[in-house]
């Protein structure tokens, strides 16, 4: 624990973290566009060469920033499974101003993404494909066909992400919670002709 | 015709639309992060000072762009009233070579209008309302009842939008198309509930 090298490389680490923490922070305030390794080292209260000796580049600090910002947005790791309506738990969670301050700057990088930048590019793709594959997932275990889950999951995540854009940049908030509430009463309609998990036949030699 | 003031007049103008279409292509391939008037003009193959004499900021020019563009994208104008899979072609619009290149470009939009840049916003804001107004109307003139066109229509377009930056980003045909597909099926089968315009019941008076 008190070995030069080591407790030096745990110090190195733990201000690592918190410079990034700092960075995506102001991330979340100002955007990526004018984002220079000088103006994050004036905000955080490091050194440059500080932030040179962590992160390289600016390149490698707005990935890692893309990284967290992207596992971050729409998020579901801890929906319980069995929370009577996940969708409006989703919902509640990217509405608020945290949730809120995550899918602008989520937008903000997709718009990034759209030209010459393939390393962007890359990490939304990932992001998408991973957070379709998680809700497919959990739509199979609330009963959806197999075969159209991960149609579904496409659909029911561009829904949401077209509506919290439209959220964010027009405000109109009764027009939008009117959509969303006409999405869930949708889905509800066509998830009470799924069968109940659990309460099918049992398959044979179980 | 021939009046020295007139005719050089409809010149510049002339010239003034050819130039901004000429720079909205520009756009329409890099994205507008790198744009500067320098650029601009050397693509476009004009003079620096007839740029600035035409659009006298660079901040005049992107607004210019930027409404081109979002009267192009996702644009109903010409979707005729009977056309059997309205839907389906504006679809087939979109995802068209010309179709991606204005998606993309809105996207890079959207995403710049996200911090500290309320002209964007607002010219993306003014956009989203006149979709959704256009579309709700096309709905109710489809039988879709007054109260739920707006709701319909804003979680129509936000599907839309959603379904075309996944396959933008992701370039997974298969899986976007038929998220596509199931949100046809699934307004079809929504709108089979729908009165037919003109069959209902006369009203009293006409």
């Amino acid at each position: 624990m008190n070995g030069y090298v080591d407790g030096r490389k745990l110090r190195f680490e733990h201000r690592r973290g918190e410079v990034l923490r700092a960075a995506t922070e102001h991330a979340l305030d100002h955007g990526l566009a004018g984002l220079s390794l000088r103006k994050v080292a004036q905000t955080v209260g490091v050194s440059h060469a500080t932030l040179v000796h962590h992160f390289s580049t600016k390149d490698q600090l707005v990935a890692e920033i893309v990284d967290l910002v992207l596992t971050q947005s729409l998020a579901l790791p801890d929906l319980a499974d069995d929370d009577p309506e996940p969708l409006g738990t989703i919902w509640r969670r990217a509405t608020s101003d945290q949730g809120r301050r995550y899918i602008r700057l989520f937008t903000a990088i997709t718009g990034h993404a759209m030209h010459d930048n393939p390393m962007l590019r890359d990490a939304v793709a990932r992001s998408m494909q991973q957070r379709t594959a998680l809700l497919a997932a959990g739509l199979v275990r609330h009963g959806c066909p197999e075969p159209e889950a991960v149609a579904l999951a496409t659909s029911l995540l561009s829904t949401l992400r077209g509506l919290l854009v439209d959220l964010l940049v027009t405000d109109d908030e009764k027009r939008v919670r009117a959509a969303f509430d006409d999405l869930a009463t949708e889905l509800d309609r066509r998830s009470s002709a799924w069968p109940t998990p659990g309460a099918g036949p049992t398959p044979a030699g179980s």
